[in-house]
C-alpha cells in the first residue's frame, strides 16, 4: 500500500497561487476567522493526523473488513481509537455553526480535511462523513429542539448519524420507498421498514447513531410527491439528552463487497421505531436534495483521492522497478535495466494519474469556494446564486472525477504489471474501493441526466452560460488579443480552450433543440455529455494553472521546477487527454435511433 | 452470477455464415475429419459440459480460493471432478495431434472450447490451459524421446503443465532471468531458482506436473541472449513412464489476488531440481515465442469471455428492475416503474457490451481461421504467410480485446447500480477477474509495442499492408461502385471503414517517418495505436457482419430478427464506438515531447 503523503505543495498552489483564497476567506461572510495563521495550522494538522493515524489503518481494514455479529458491528482494529482522536482534535466540527458547539470555519476547509481523510483511508472517513450528512439535514430543516437536542452530540462526534433511503427495490427511484411511518399518540411516528445499502447503519464508534430516514406517512400520495422524512435514533435521548433506550432499530446483516471492507454497509430494520418528522409531510425529497450537492461533491472527493494515492503509488514503483531498455537510449546505463519512468507509454499513464489528481483537485476546491457562498452568503441571492452555480458543477464534479479516479486506480495497477494484482502491494484495493465511487450518490448515468436534463435543460442553460462567460472571459483576459504579457506561451492552451467553449454552447442548442421533439436524445447523449463536459472543465483549470505558473515563474520564486512541471503537465493534458472530447462529441451527437430501435426482444438470442 | 448459456446461435452465425468455416475445414490439410455433423456435436457437447458442469463452480471458486498448506495446493470444491470429466471427454486432446493419442482436429475448434470453457470458469480453465503451452513447447522443441514420454501424459491430461518464465525481479524482461541450470554428468540439468506467478504451478488435480522452465547455463551470454528452455517435472517419470520420484520442486506459497481466486497462482522453488534441455542452448527465448502467438490469442479469449459473462449477467437485470420512467413515455405503464432497459443510457451501456462481445468473437474466430494455417498449412511457405498475419493481429486480439473486455464487466457492475457492487450478484467477480487480463501475457503497453515496433515498423509494414489490402478489398466489392445489391445500405458502414482503414495508413507512415528521427515515438504512441487499430479492426468485422446479414435477409431466414439485430448493432458501433478513434488518433499523433520532457524527480513535490 502506497504511503500516504498529504500534497501539501499542491494544496498550498491551487488554494492560494490559483484560487486566492485567503483574499476569499477576508471577503467571505464569516470567514475572518479563518486567518492564513489560522488555515495554514489546521491544514498542515489534519495532513499529520490522516498520514500518521488513519493511513496506516487503511490496509489493514480492508483485510480485516467489518464484521456483523448478532445485530452489531464491529469496526477493524484500530478504528474506534482513529475515531476518538479526530473527534477529540475537534475535526469532525470544524465548519459547523459555532451555536451547536462548532468552529464555525468555512464549508471548503472541510473539504481540505475530507481529501486528506479520503485519500489516507476512504473506508475509515465514511463513518464521520455520512454522519455530516445527517448533521445537514437536521440544521436545515429541524426544529430549534431537534437541533438542540441533535446537532450538538453530532457536531461533538458523541453520536455519529446516517442517511437511510434506499430499499431492497429501489435505489434511484426513490418514489418507490416503501418504508411506513405511522403517527403516534404524541405526535412522534412508528417507523418501519428495511433500508439498505446503510453506510455505518450500525458500528463501534459511538454508542448513539441518528438515522435520517425516507419513509411514508399513512396518507401520503403515490411516488416521490409522497415520501416524508424522519429523525429515528438507535437510542432515544433520555431526559437529559444522552442516548436512552434502544429503539427498535436493528442491523439485520452487511453486505459483502468488493470494496470498501472496512466501511459497514448494512441492512436496516426499523421495527416500529420512534421517528420524528423533519421538514413538512411529505416534501421529504426536496429536503434531502438541498444538501446533496455537498454531499456530492463529497463523494467527487473520493475521486480525487483515487487519482492521488494511486499516482503516489504508481510513481515510485516506476522510478525504481528496472525493466527493459528506454528506446531512445539507455537511462542507467550502470543497472540491468532502465526504470520503468524512462518509458513514454509508462510515462503516459503516470502523467494522466497526474493531471487528473491536479486537475481534479483544481475542480474540487474551485467548487469549494462557491459551497463557501452558497452557506455563507449575505443575501438571499447570493446564496441562491452560489446554489445554481454549484449545481451545474456537481453532477461533472461527482461523475467526471470518479470515473477518472478509477482510470487513475487501474493505471496505477497496470504500472505494476503482474504485481499491481497482488494485494499486498495495495494497488488493486484502490480500484476494488474506487469501484464503489462511480455508483453510489447517484451512479454516472444519474449524474449525466441531472447534468443535461435538469441542470442545463430545464434551467435553459443559465448556469452553463454563466459558466461559459466566465471560462470565456478567461480566454479573452489571456488570450492573442489581451494585455497578458505570456499570451504567447498561452496561445497554445487557449484556442483549444477557447473552441472547446464554442463548441460546448454549440453542441448543447442542437441537443436541446433535438430533445423538443426526441425526449429520448437527453438520456441517449448524457453520459458522453458530461464526460465531453468535464474534460472541457478541467482544461479550463489546467489553463487557469498554466497561466498562474507563468505569472509565477515571471515574479521570481524558489521554486521554479514546480511550476515548470505544473505548466508540462498542462501541455500534456491538453495534448493527450482533451482530444477525447472528440470521441464524446461524435458519439452524443448521434441519433438516438441507434440506441433505441432494438426490440427488447432481439438483445440476445441464447 | 449470470447463469451462464453459450451463445450456440451467434457462433454459428459467426463460423458458418460470416466466416465459411465448412468450407475453411474442407481445404485445410488435415481438416476432412471435421465435418460439420462432427463440428456441430462438438460444440453442443462442449457446451453442455461448460454451462453445467464448469459454470457452476465460478462463483464457488472464487469464494473459497485455492489454498496452500505445506508445500500442497488443495483447488476449490469440485474443481478436480469437473478436471476428471473434462479428461474422461477427451477436452484436452481435442486438437493435438494424433501420433501422441491426440484427435488431430484443427486448432480453431479448440479456441470454440476455450471461448466455453473461459466464460463459463476462467479460473478453472487456467489448470488445463497452461498445460497446452507446455505441451506445444515440447511438441514444437522437444525430442522424439521427450515427446513419447510427456506428450501422452499431457495430452490424456493424466498429467499437467505449467510455463515457468517470471522471477521477482523481472516479468516483462525476461533477460534478467537468474534460474541457474548446471549440467549434470548424464547431460541432465541441475535446475536452482526462484519462479513467481506461475499458473497452477501446484494442485491436486493431477498426480504430476511438468514445468518448463526458462534458465541459465553457466556459460551463458548476459541477457536475453543466454536463456535456454528446461522441461522439469515435478515427479520424475519412473521406468515404465509413470509418475515416479519426487523432483524438488517446491511451491513455496500462492499469491491472494484481486481475482482469478480459484486459479493457484503459485511461487515454485527449484532447488536442484532434474532438468532436462528442451530446443537448443541459449535459444530459450526464441522457443517461447514461437507459439507466443497462440498463447496470446488464449489470453483475448478471456477478454471475450468478460464481455460475453457481463452482457449475460446484465442483461436479464435490465430487463428486470424497475426505475424511473423512460423519458419517451412509459414502456410499462402496469408496472411502478419502467424496466432499466428502456432508458437510453442504459441501452448505451448493453449495446456497448454487445458490440464488445460479438464484435470480438468475430476477431477471435477470423484469427483462429489464420492459426490452422499456421499449424497446418500445406508448405512452409503458406505456414509462414499464416504465421506473419496471425502476428500482426496477436497483439491487436490481445490488448483490445482485454480493454474492451474489462470495459464490458465493469459496464455489467454498472448497470446494476450499487448492487453491482456486493458479491452475491457476481458481477463484481467479473471485474476482478478480468482485471488480470490487461496484465498477464505481456500488459497491454508491451501489447503495443509489439504491435507498432515489431510487426509493423520493424516488418516494415509487411503484415500491416497484407490486412489493409483485404479490408479495403471487401470495401471495393461490398461499396458504392460494386455490385452488391446491398451496397446502398452498406454505405453507412463501407464509407467510415474506408475512410479509416486509409487514415491508418497515413498516420502509420507519418509515425514510421517520425521514428526515424525520434525513437521513443515508438512507445509514446503505442497504446493510443493499438487501441485505434482495434477499433478499426472491429469495425472491418462488423461492416462484414451487416453485408452477411443483408445477404441472409435478402435470402430469406426463418430467424429474421437475428439479422436485424447485427445489422443494429453494427449501426451503434460505427456511430457510438468507432467515434473513439478520433481520441486515439489525436493523441498518438502527438509531440514526444509532451511525455518526455519532465524531469523524473519533477514529477511529484511531495
Amino acid at each position: 500500500m502506497p504511503q500516504y503523503k498529504a500534497p501539501l505543495r499542491d494544496i498550498d498552489f491551487v488554494l492560494n497561487d490559483l484560487l486566492d483564497y485567503q483574499g476569499h476567506y477576508a471577503k467571505l461572510p464569516g470567514g475572518a476567522d479563518a486567518t492564513p495563521d489560522v488555515v495554514d495550522a489546521i491544514i498542515k494538522e489534519c495532513a499529520k493526523f490522516c498520514e500518521e493515524v488513519l493511513a496506516p489503518l487503511n490496509q489493514t481494514g480492508d483485510s480485516e473488513g467489518a464484521h456483523w455479529n448478532d445485530g452489531k458491528v464491529t469496526t477493524p482494529k484500530g478504528f474506534k481509537e482513529a475515531y476518538d482522536q479526530f473527534v477529540a482534535g475537534g475535526w469532525q466540527s470544524l465548519s459547523h455553526p459555532v451555536e451547536y458547539g462548532g468552529q464555525g470555519l468555512p464549508l471548503s476547509l472541510s473539504v481540505v480535511k475530507a481529501e486528506f481523510v479520503g485519500t489516507a483511508n476512504w473506508s475509515w472517513g465514511m463513518y464521520p462523513g455520512l454522519a455530516i450528512g445527517a448533521m445537514n439535514t437536521i440544521l436545515l430543516h429541524g426544529t430549534e429542539q431537534q437541533k438542540q437536542t441533535y446537532i450538538t452530540k453530532l457536531i461533538t462526534g458523541e453520536w455519529s448519524g446516517t442517511m437511510c433511503l434506499t430499499e431492497p427495490q429501489c435505489g434511484t427511484d426513490l418514489g418507490q420507498v416503501k418504508t411506513r411511518a405511522e403517527p403516534n399518540a404524541d405526535g412522534s411516528y412508528s417507523i418501519t421498514g428495511t433500508k439498505i445499502f446503510i453506510s455505518g447503519g450500525d458500528h463501534d464508534l459511538t454508542d448513539n447513531i441518528v438515522h435520517i430516514v425516507l419513509a411514508r406517512l399513512p396518507d401520503a400520495p403515490a411516488g416521490t410527491r409522497g415520501i416524508s422524512l424522519f429523525i429515528v435514533p438507535k437510542h432515544r435521548p433520555d431526559a437529559a439528552g444522552n442516548t436512552g433506550e434502544f429503539n427498535n432499530v436493528h442491523c439485520g446483516s452487511i453486505e459483502h463487497k468488493m470494496g470498501i471492507k472496512a466501511s459497514a454497509t448494512c441492512v436496516m430494520n426499523f421495527e416500529g421505531a420512534t421517528g420524528y418528522l423533519i421538514g413538512p409531510p411529505n416534501k421529504g425529497l426536496q429536503c434531502m436534495f438541498t444538501f446533496m450537492n455537498t454531499a456530492r461533491v463529497g463523494t467527487s472527493v473520493q475521486g480525487l483521492g483515487c487519482s492521488e494515492l494511486a499516482y503516489q503509488g504508481a510513481l515510485p514503483y516506476a522510478k525504481e522497478r528496472l525493466s527493459m531498455r528506454a528506446l531512445s537510449g539507455k537511462t542507467a546505463p550502470d543497472k540491468v535495466a532502465d526504470p520503468l519512468i524512462s518509458h513514454g507509454d509508462v510515462r503516459r499513464m503516470l502523467l494522466t494519474q497526474k493531471a487528473f489528481a491536479e486537475g481534479g483537485r483544481a475542480m474540487i476546491y474551485y467548487a469549494a469556494k462557491i459551497a463557501d457562498y452558497m452557506m455563507a452568503g449575505e443575501t438571499q441571492e447570493d446564496r441562491d446564486a452560489a446554489d445554481d452555480h454549484l449545481g451545474f458543477m456537481t453532477p461533472i464534479l461527482k461523475a467526471f472525477l470518479t470515473e477518472t479516479g478509477l482510470e487513475s486506480a487501474n493505471i496505477g495497477m497496470q504500472v505494476y504489471g503482474g504485481h499491481g494484482y497482488i494485494k499486498e502491494w495495495g494497488m488493486e484495493q484502490i480500484v476494488r474501493d474506487a469501484r464503489i465511487s462511480t455508483l453510489y450518490e447517484g451512479t454516472t448515468g444519474i449524474q449525466a441526466l441531472d447534468l443535461l436534463g435538469r441542470k442545463i435543460l430545464l434551467q435553459k442553460g443559465k448556469s452553463f452560460r454563466k459558466f461559459s462567460a466566465e471560462a470565456l472571459l478567461f480566454c479573452k483576459n489571456t488570450g492573442p488579443i489581451s494585455g497578458n504579457p505570456h499570451k504567447k506561451e498561452m496561445s497554445k492552451f487557449i484556442w483549444p480552450l477557447f473552441r472547446h467553449l464554442t463548441a460546448w454552447q454549440q453542441y448543447t442548442l442542437r441537443l436541446a433543440l433535438r430533445a423538443r421533439k426526441d425526449r429520448e436524445i437527453v438520456s441517449c447523449a448524457s453520459v458522453d455529455y458530461l464526460m465531453y463536459a468535464g474534460y472541457i472543465v478541467s482544461a479550463y483549470m489546467w489553463a487557469m494553472m498554466a497561466q498562474k505558473s507563468y505569472e509565477k515563474l515571471a515574479a521570481g520564486t524558489d521554486q521554479p521546477e514546480f511550476y515548470k512541471a505544473k505548466i508540462q503537465t498542462a501541455e500534456f493534458y491538453f495534448e493527450r487527454i482533451l482530444p477525447r472530447t472528440k470521441a464524446h462529441a461524435e458519439s452524443m451527437m448521434a441519433s438516438s435511433k441507434t440506441l433505441m430501435q432494438m426490440e427488447v426482444d432481439h438483445f440476445s438470442f441464447l
